[in-house]
């Protein structure tokens, strides 16, 4: 069974944690039986493994989340990055692909796509295994998960599932209803309708077939590069509002968006994180703090504080859910990133009277990882090392630096850099203004520098 | 007149915006007329030069708080420091001799020592021309302020007046009454004791003479050499509850220590201040943010959040008084710091795995400003300048810096730095451990460096 995991999303809602490229399913707010942290999608990856589908997991997702995902899961799954954002269908036929012609599975092989950030429990993967014993029955070209309806929610898709078959074990689906209002939503809970739990399983071959009425391909590489072409469209939309037969399999069990802090402040493990002080007036607040700068918190109830590179929010777990109307309006550079070779935070963004302008960052590569060979055209950088040793190269010439050094970089000189131990430098970039995406990258074989 | 200002306090109550260096009477939330900033002890200055008084003013205060006075309040007045911190008593006798000694005040000047972050309005300066009057007069030794008692706080000293003079204008006191249970009071304040306002008005020479029991000396300089052997003890006990004659004047009207955040914000011009996102559902909450990154709030009622370099606080007005508890076992490096020369602020305070250090500051210089010719014993700096032109100085050699430079400062190398134009440079400390006091400073003549 192959599992295509849908990473996607800017993730507003968990702002100041969440950014455009640290979507919520990165936050490492969650622990594992270990009691070590853990983020959405680990906690989903580590659930697979330890059900009994005996899985492989490939990650759609776009470009900028690679890094996370290559850092929180390392070789436990495969990464299909999308060329440009689409939708759903797009993503889950590039995948579907990739899982043909590059990793060589059947026409036969079972396909479960899934979002990457359920918060769930064991039985939610069980019910995964019945849904794909359906597909490879035959019973039906889709399967899809219908939870159990909890409330009349006006934020879910809905599924009419008709008469049981198999002892309850699975419909055959009647039709879907998309968000109706609460009121139409309390009916059709009545009606048994299910929530669409946006969980399918079908056959590889299938999924070719609905990819070819678009794009004739016989690559991985070609369909990738005329992505473009795919229509940009729903999965739901385009697949399971139009397939001939379809099944729906119920599940009910724990299963939640922690899409908002009111939802995730629940799961949490602890209601302080990081440097924080709570004071003993507090009841159902929870401070999460991912700053070294000390929160004080003190008798206020029910109220979620998190404070974080990109920000502060302050506000009652009620009223969680709509602060997105006041930070999409903001326009801020991430303040922090997670990147295959290592981190960095922004420690200072500053504008002088004179138009100049300075960024300060802390960079930490980890031990054998390097950036690209790459030229800025319209700043300058001084790098001042903190921590560790590394070979650095300028113009083409590599040297050992070590922490106590300080590199100067000219508008239009090569560099680049390669960590040998944890390494961590200050970074002050200069330019007249600094343009965002002032960089040009090149080809450096870092695996022939040897340095005496 | 002479108008002696107690300016002290660490000011942990105003955490995080007050700190070892910045204590609440510097802190900037206030509102002149004109709409400007101002804090509280520009407001008391601004109100004395406002009143008919005719005062000139002397500030009273510690070493480290010299640098925001100038910066303040600038030629607006003197400033006298005492050599070390000992009490009230010591530090008016210290202002006394400088009054007689620098200034060449007279013995019959009448001076006046009260408090430098009393929030109140016009008439208390009024109050203070009717004790200055009864001094000339010399119908007491000492005058002192009563403050019309609006409860029975356990917080203040009481003052018992006899029957009253003039129409009511003063009273000779009867006796002194410090800190008594709320109960006593109740019994204090229907028998028309007022609180002890802090405000003491009396000759020079009577200071002087005060003074002289304990010390001989024939000027400022000789009785600051020997500060310690002035006692450690306030001026009410040493001299107020020893007085020979001594009368009170009552003051009715607007008088509050903003000593804590309840009190403060009631006094504030806005509800938010600062990179602030107030949402719509606030009632009686403010918001204070001094970091760059926004704070977004919402949802919460008759809360106060302060953002400041040193930590975060949100708590209830009401808990606002308790917060010292919290903080006091708190031992931070203040993170930003205002002084003669500009201000700087800590961007990055680091350890790393080796074992090795550092910190990352941006420091700012006003123009024609300078630091001390310095050397450090244990760490490297390296300094990349961001903003402006200025003259740099390493062992001796003077050179002109700009924008773009980067200067490197090894162990035991001196340096200094002077502002041509306002000037910023990034500043990464490395050591293996920092020490916190690494400086020695020498002379370095400034005025005589020309650089073609």
């Amino acid at each position: 069974m192959q599992i295509i995991l849908l990473s996607g999303g800017s993730g507003k809602r968990l702002w100041p944690l969440s950014n455009s490229t640290r979507s919520k399913q990165f936050l490492q707010l969650l622990q594992d039986p270990d009691g070590k942290k853990e983020s959405m999608v680990q906690r989903v990856v580590r659930q697979i493994g330890e059900s009994a589908l005996g899985a492989e997991v490939i990650i759609a997702t776009s470009a900028a989340q690679r890094d996370f995902i290559e850092t929180q899961l390392g070789s436990k799954v495969e990464v299909v990055t999308e060329p440009e954002r689409r939708e759903t269908f797009p993503a889950i036929a590039l995948s579907a692909s990739y899982l043909a012609w590059e990793k060589g599975c059947s026409r036969d092989e079972v396909v479960v796509v899934m979002p990457c950030d359920t918060f769930t429990e064991a039985r939610y993967f069980e019910t995964i295994g019945t849904m794909a014993s359906l597909v490879e029955r035959r019973l039906a070209d889709l399967v899809l998960m219908g939870v159990t309806a909890t409330h009349a929610s006006a934020d879910f898709g809905y599924v009419m599932p008709g008469a049981p078959q198999a002892d309850g074990a699975y419909s055959m689906v009647e039709h879907f209803v998309e968000k109706p209002t609460e009121r139409r939503a309390h009916e059709l809970i009545a009606q048994g309708a299910y929530w669409n739990g946006g969980v399918f399983a079908f056959r590889l071959g299938y999924m070719l077939d609905m990819t070819e009425r678009y794009v004739q391909a016989s690559s991985y590489g070609e369909l990738r590069s005329r992505y473009d072409v795919l229509p940009k469209i729903s999965f739901d939309y385009e697949v399971a509002e139009k397939a001939a037969s379809m099944a729906v399999v119920p599940f009910c069990g724990k299963w939640k968006d922690l899409g908002d802090w009111n939802a995730l402040v629940h799961e949490l493990p602890a209601h302080a994180m990081g440097n924080v002080v709570l004071g003993g007036d507090v009841m159902g607040t929870t401070v999460i703090n991912e700053l070294s700068l000390p929160v004080v918190c003190d008798g206020v109830d029910n109220v979620v504080v998190a404070a974080g590179h990109d920000g502060i929010l302050v506000c009652s777990r009620k009223s969680s859910e709509y602060i997105k109307q006041y930070v999409d309006p903001m326009h801020m550079r991430p303040m922090f990133e997670e990147r295959r070779w290592g981190t960095y935070r922004v420690l200072d963004d500053a504008r002088y009277a004179d138009g100049s302008h300075s960024l300060t960052k802390s960079i930490t590569l980890h031990p054998g990882k390097y950036i690209s060979y790459q030229i800025h055209h319209h700043r300058t950088e001084v790098w001042t090392f903190v921590e560790g040793e590394g070979i650095f190269v300028l113009d083409g010439e590599p040297r050992r630096v070590k922490a106590g050094d300080t590199v100067i970089i000219p508008v239009e000189h090569y560099h680049s850099i390669k960590a040998l131990t944890e390494l961590t430098f200050i970074e002050v970039q200069m330019g007249n203004p600094l343009i965002e995406e002032d960089i040009e990258r090149f080809d450096w074989d870092w695996e022939n520098i040897t340095l005496e």
